[in-house]
């Protein structure tokens, strides 16, 4: 990967000397940004561009350019490629458009782009893409024309699927005080993909803040396995949301986990930033520019009393609290005011007289040991004020990192001064409060989030024998005995049940078991067993039991204990096509399917997750011990999750898993799977 | 009002010609921004100020101001106040701060400025704000520093309580293409409130968008009618939010309830449009400033794939659709591209080649019979692009409004441009396409909005005469069989009960509800009765009941019939300290209590609002037949709330009320109340 963002020499494919050629673009950039190395434009062979005499081909390149970026026409690309391949190239960069993003009858061009490259053990970037950028070498490949006082040099680093998104981020970060450190756009990703890019820049020196955009997962487990081995802050926009699924939904779990929760929790489990807009990451950008919050105690320093409300709204939305400030704080401001001062937080400094107090105000802030970060809000229409802003400015630019603690500074101005401040400062500047605290309650996450635990498997199942059940059903569904088994063989607690064929079975069996017992239909068709009256509930005694089977539907029957009174949760398992094996949890009926209350990780998990995920749902209330009601056994329950994602992560033949009910006894007691429904692929 | 806004003349006391003095900075705004009336600067006596001589006192003005403008020490207000009415000067502002927004001890400085104010029937707006502008008549009376080259004239006018989202709004609309017209900042709200202004706005010519920063509601009421009255966007950002409530909630509905909820309920109720933050605020004034739209069908045109995936994720999440465009539009589009076109929406333009194109993309778009708006997602480097932006930019503002369909543009560019671009472009332009159909959003559902009820008492309570409950129950709880009887009174089904003393007379009233029955403590003192032990359900014969009173404390109880089967939910009621008696409305238990899945309103209500809050919460699938269960009599529950709000409107001394639960059977059997508290003011 080094090579595309560190290259000695680049050739550029695609140049001619007409002014509309983008070729000509790529080439500019690089002299613009004072790239180091060699570039050859190849093209017409005719005319020159930067200096640079127009080859006609790469043969013609005095040496062999560590990377080549190609801006041709779609079909040319695998005879220029072979070229390439010849010459020795082993990096190329194919930026040219008109492949599959337009057209699935390109497909067979792209695979035979992958066959010559193969051929040749070259790395390719794109096709379809504006291709890298590398501040710290002046390597900028893109053909729109850059410019580098609007690009300035930082630590965050961006992949993206769209070359949309990239291009925004080019024009906008220096703008929000984003310093940029490498750009990669992937287009179609045909070889290379966002997890190599991944890889790549959590190893960066240069890079400490990574952004995604992505319109879909390529590898999305080793994604997470990276991203939760890092400490660096990475930042995704996961567009794309709204794909609908073909799946019919047979199963709960697959209704509530569309792609777009799964890819939620699982960015969650491994501890990447996911964020709604480009905004948002913009922002989210900027609070990680600055040092990571290490505590929820804000100073909040504003210059009228409804920022100061607006911001402690702020505070309290994102779950930050109020730091209570010292005397000697509060003397420095006094000494600074001409107006009788409130010894309140948020800190009224309206009428300081000296607007060049701001600094000293915001350091004495910084230095308090019951603050743990600063938000200073101000507007200003003055020049006077303006110098003074922009001095404070450039203070907190000094002191956030001196004191190892964020400053989320909120400036509105007149469009001049405001264009002036954003152009002039390095430092990044919001204009809503609320915004800004929504980012900085990022930065703390981060700061707690430090035991990311992806795919840690704790717990062994030693007498689970893994089975290849796929070929035992040919429906598509487990048999209801065999699907029981399995979770037994897991050691998922299972409401002790027989299966009988005739009344004088059932009778038996019941007697065995013990009354009251639960009367199910045992055919596997059967989807919807309530609704369908294939389920009569606490018959108490032979003779109802009788009668009972003689109403129902013919067949197979579970003859079931009864369940003692508990919670009824739900607890399922998919296949997900991005992330493999998926386990979900959420309490049963109106709490999943009205609220989608519900919790999703990638399988196999530990119990530290699965406690996460019964503590991520809302309605976790309920299980702990709700309006005097007993406390549940939720160490039980964690079990059950960490085993039933065993089973998912040691049968990639099994597509869904219901649970629906597992029953939540008291604590202690353990819990009962009820119901279960197991679907594996054909 | 309107001498406030639309003054012969101005005095404006508190002015010397000192550089620092900030009255000499109104007489210049008042210059800058073309006030043609008299304008006398009093303070000094000594000197000039924009070439006039500041007088020593307002006797020595020529004519009698329309309007007086005080920036000058709190404890000289008085004194000059009655100089003021003293020359006949009967609008004045007081712009001086140092009042009881600092000093709870100012109280009777203020209440001294009311009667000198109430001698002269001189209205005040003020103390502690920046006055009024008015840019229809150059009336600018803020004392810092404004420029007309920032303040663009239009529409949009603004009441706020805080100066500095007043100083927000004059130096950021005319940045993000929001015209101003009227603003007035009303400070400490001593005799001119908000509900004043709101008054005189939704009459004002000028005004078409009505902003309002609120901190507090001084006439929630008034303000929700003549809200409900207006067919002029209202948007507000009440902030706040988290002022922690005093009351001790012994009431379900008093938690639930809190200023902040209800502050919400009351703003849906007349149609104003809450916004979260100033960022939202300035979108929304965006979006108002724009043809309203009419319909859910938006036509998407983008330059690139990702923005146009963005797009279609925000179409879906704002609750749009993507238009059906005709082959007509889509020939339009490829008569104009490079590359092949995919006949979808979004519309990727990226590789069109003149870019003058864009104007005719987005009138064709506009054309179509199933658009109902158009989002335009653009991104550019180049001047060229620019240029073509730009004049896309000019159409789209003529277009608009001839078509009748607004157009969310979403311009992204180097900082150079972008500054440019706004400064240029009286258009509304937005960074992000996300927080565009946010906005967007709010447009249609204003537009869907045409019934706004408050207060719609359309059903009468004729056998429910009102009576004053206060003297009967010292202890601030009515007693049960009062509260039971009050809702008889109003209609409301109540479970059979009867009220014994001992075990023989609990027998007998058993006999006669029949059994089951429930058994409850009758005493109002017992708040939590169920975790207290205080309420035994089924209780199947005498025998039982027998035992079950022995086991239970002593004191009168409550024998009632078991209610059947049902959803059971919270009907309640309290009296908010801004908006008077409000109702409440959710499911019972975790519904209400984990999820605050309820909804309020400000009683009385009619049942068509009733039927909105019954449709309002998530969980209203559970009373629509959910999982194959029967149809509850949504009917009757609408009736209860109807009634419920009738009773709290009746009587004032009610200051809290939980219905908890009424059981809302099958449809056509009603609801029961099976348990109710109510609390009076002592």
């Amino acid at each position: 990967m080094k090579s595309f963002f560190y290259p000695a020499s680049i050739a550029v494919f695609g140049v001619s000397d007409s002014p509309s050629n983008l070729g000509r673009i790529i080439v500019q950039n690089l002299d613009r940004f004072g790239f180091k190395g060699s570039v050859y434009p190849v093209g017409t062979g005719k005319g020159f561009v930067c200096g640079r005499k127009i080859l006609a081909s790469i043969e013609a390149a005095e040496n062999v350019p560590d990377l080549a970026v190609l801006l041709v026409p779609a079909q040319s690309v695998p005879d220029i490629l072979d070229l390439c391949g010849t010459r020795g190239i082993r990096h190329v960069i194919i930026e040219s458009g008109g492949f599959s993003e337009l057209d699935e009858g390109k497909r067979p061009l792209e695979a035979k782009i992958r066959t010559i490259a193969e051929k040749w053990a070259m790395k390719i970037v794109g096709p379809n893409c504006f291709g890298v950028i590398n501040l710290e070498a002046g390597v900028v490949v893109p053909f729109f024309i850059l410019n580098p006082a609007y690009m300035g040099k930082g630590s965050v680093s961006l992949v993206s699927q769209s070359g949309g998104i990239y291009y925004d981020t080019c024009m906008l970060a220096s703008f929000e005080g984003v310093g940029l450190n490498k750009l990669i756009s992937v287009g179609n990703k045909l070889m290379m993909n966002e997890t190599d890019c991944l890889e790549y820049l959590v190893k960066d020196e240069g890079t400490r803040t990574i952004g995604l955009y992505l319109e879909s997962f390529s590898e999305g487990r080793r994604l997470m396995e990276i991203a939760g081995k890092t400490t660096k802050p990475i930042v995704c926009l996961k567009a794309n949301r709204t794909r609908v699924g073909q799946e019919i939904a047979r199963f709960h779990t697959a209704a509530l986990a569309g792609d777009d929760e799964v890819a939620d929790g699982a960015l969650k489990q491994s501890g990447i930033h996911r964020v709604q807009n480009f905004r948002e990451m913009m922002d989210t950008f900027k609070i990680f520019s600055l040092p990571v919050l290490k505590g929820r105690k804000l100073a909040l320093i504003t210059r009228s009393g409804g920022h100061g409300v607006l911001a402690a709204d702020a505070v309290h939305r994102h779950g930050f609290t109020l730091a209570p400030l010292s005397d000697g704080f509060f003397d420095l401001v006094k000494s600074r005011k001409i107006n009788v001062i409130r010894m309140t937080n948020p800190v009224d400094v309206g009428d300081v007289y000296n607007l060049e107090s701001y600094g000293e105000i915001i350091e004495k802030a910084l230095q308090e040991k019951e603050v743990d970060g600063v938000a200073f809000v101000v507007t200003f229409s003055s020049e006077t004020d303006g110098a003074a802003v922009k001095k404070a400015i450039g203070r907190a630019a000094e002191l956030a990192p001196h004191y190892g603690k964020p400053i989320a500074l909120c400036a509105v101005t007149n469009r001049d001064q405001w264009s002036q401040l954003k152009e002039t400062t390095g430092f990044p500047l919001f204009t809503d409060v609320d915004d800004a605290l929504k980012a900085l309650a990022r930065s703390l996450e981060h700061h707690e989030n430090t035991t990311k635990r992806v795919f840690e498997k704790k717990e062994t199942i030693p007498e689970s024998p893994v089975q290849i059940i796929r070929s035992e059903c040919l429906s598509g569904m487990v048999d209801p005995d065999r699907a029981f088994t399995l979770l037994k063989q897991y050691k998922v607690p299972v409401a002790h049940y027989s299966i009988v064929k005739t009344i004088d079975q059932a009778i038996t069996a019941a007697q065995r078991i013990g009354y009251p017992v639960a009367v199910k239909t045992a055919s596997p068709e059967v989807l919807h067993k309530t609704e369908n009256g294939g389920v009569v509930l606490n018959v108490p005694d032979s003779l109802a039991l009788k009668k009972t089977l003689q109403e129902m539907a013919p067949g197979p029957h579970f003859i079931q204990k009864m369940a003692p009174a508990g919670v009824e949760v739900i607890v399922g398992g998919k296949r997900d096509h991005e992330f493999g094996p998926v386990v979900l949890f959420g309490l049963g009926g109106i709490f999943t399917e009205v609220f989608k209350d519900t919790a999703i990780r990638v399988a196999p998990i530990d119990e530290t997750i699965a406690a996460e995920m019964v503590e991520g749902i809302k309605g976790s209330t309920i299980l702990k011990g709700f309006r005097g009601q007993k406390h549940r056994d939720i160490k039980s329950l964690t079990e059950v999750l960490v085993r039933v994602s065993a089973l998912l992560a040691d049968h990639p033949e099994i597509t869904n898993l219901d649970i629906n009910p597992l029953i939540v006894l008291e604590e202690g007691s353990g819990c009962l799977a009820v119901d279960v429904k197991i679907g594996v692929a054909g």
